[in-house]
């Protein structure tokens, strides 16, 4: 993976003589003072790892790792749907939930630096097992692939549905939910409906929490957004403090899958 | 009650002339620029008040309002338990839950004033209706009112237990449920058991939120934490991730019930 990023530069052409800095980002946890990342729950079989010390040893230039929640909420505060905003709160939601928060106009990291785990807020002690060892975690319930494990469990029981046919035989993505809602599926709506109703349960939580003035949301999710802002937002208002709501936006984040990396690049290019 | 605050003030035999600015400890939420508590959930009546005017009018002396769970964070940020920890986190467990979050060494009040709204973090979505409005909050779980809830209802439903006794007719409070455990009640020591895994939940996603270096937890409940503290770690650690609790400590606040009036009165001397 780290020498495809190399095979990647090399192709690019671009030389490393023009470059004064490489700003990575990487999903958290990160030990930052190592330059390590530790044990990230999505990227199994790195533990551990001395990302720093390996891209420095090879490019000879200053690199600066950042959680990749982070970054894209830096790019988004610095240049994008955040602009400006002094407590501002970005979420990406796709096959899990993350997030990066900024408080007072500084990005909140924490300790640990490993704040704004928002995906993995509980909203229900009781509910399922969580890959970081949880239960009930937020992106349980409203990550991508959250969405296409309910598909697939109301598939197991018998609904009759769309979904299966678009997924031909393949395992059922999120994807596949909202091209089934679109042609008007019965049940691919009413997961549809309870995305948004748990998305709106955990910005409540969100909102609650930080009393953000803006929240960009990004991921593959929100691309299909229309079909379940409208529950989201009524379940957000439902359930949040309503001193903390009278004021709050809630946009779609400007960047896409580039986010990250602009927010890593401006963490290099400040450093 | 405004009142009072002038009588007491009388009585006190302190000069005006002795005393160079006011802080005021007051639920939230506030409206700072107007000086106005908005509507507080646990003072029915006050809605709108003019406080700040109605203070300075009378006192002559400047006068500043903070968020009391807001004020016993400063106070122990400041002087107490949390003195020196840049990322800390406060938790009041009383008749509500409530909070104050310092984040790189700031209070973080939030785009509203109204950020740490602790207590209102949902960790069920399908729980029971709490007095904010949403449903589940951690309130509704883990307070002292919640503990005589849950004793009330086992009592309703047939348990036997001493708390029924110790409540002498009156309404059962918190304090019986500990008296009992204390003398051996078994159902007594289940609702505290209970208590501390419900705590453990909240402190779980307070860790996932903030990263804090230190939490300090104070309120009439943490008085009685030898009998829930183990459960209480056990369950937070079980769920909060790991790299989030290598380091962090929690601990009791230093200050009782004058930790919001310490922390007002620093906001009026920092002012």
């Amino acid at each position: 993976m780290i020498d495809g990023c190399f095979t990647l530069l090399e192709r690019s052409g671009l030389s490393l003589n023009n470059i004064t800095a490489v700003g990575v980002g990487v999903p958290g946890p990160i030990d930052y003072k190592k330059g390590m990342l530790k044990h990230p729950p999505n990227l199994p079989g790195w533990r551990d790892v001395p990302l720093l010390d390996i891209l420095e040893d090879k490019l000879r230039l200053p690199t600066f790792l950042e959680n990749d929640a982070n970054a894209a909420a830096l790019s988004e505060n610095l240049y994008g749907a955040g602009r400006g905003v002094d407590n501002f709160v970005y979420i990406t939601i796709s096959t899990g939930i993350g997030g990066g928060v900024v408080i007072n106009g500084r990005l909140m990291r924490g300790e640990d630096d490993n704040a704004a785990e928002l995906g993995h807020m509980t909203i229900n002690f009781d509910g399922p097992r969580c890959g970081c060892g949880s239960w009930g975690c937020w992106e349980v319930y409203a990550s991508g692939t959250a969405l296409a494990r309910f598909a697939r469990e109301g598939i197991a029981s018998g609904r009759t549905t769309l979904i299966s046919d678009l997924a031909e035989g393949y395992k059922v993505r999120a994807e596949h939910v909202f091209s089934a809602a679109k042609q008007g599926d019965e049940f691919a709506r009413e997961l549809i409906q309870k995305e948004g109703f748990y998305l709106g349960v955990g910005l409540a939580n969100v909102v609650n929490a930080y009393n953000p003035g803006l929240i960009a949301m990004g991921g593959g999710v929100t691309c299909e957004w229309d079909m379940f802002y409208d529950e989201m937002i009524r379940v957000m208002k439902e359930r949040a403090l309503k001193a903390n709501i009278e004021k709050l936006k809630v946009v779609k984040a400007l960047f896409g899958a580039e986010a990250g990396m602009i927010g890593a690049a401006a963490v290099a290019f400040n450093s």
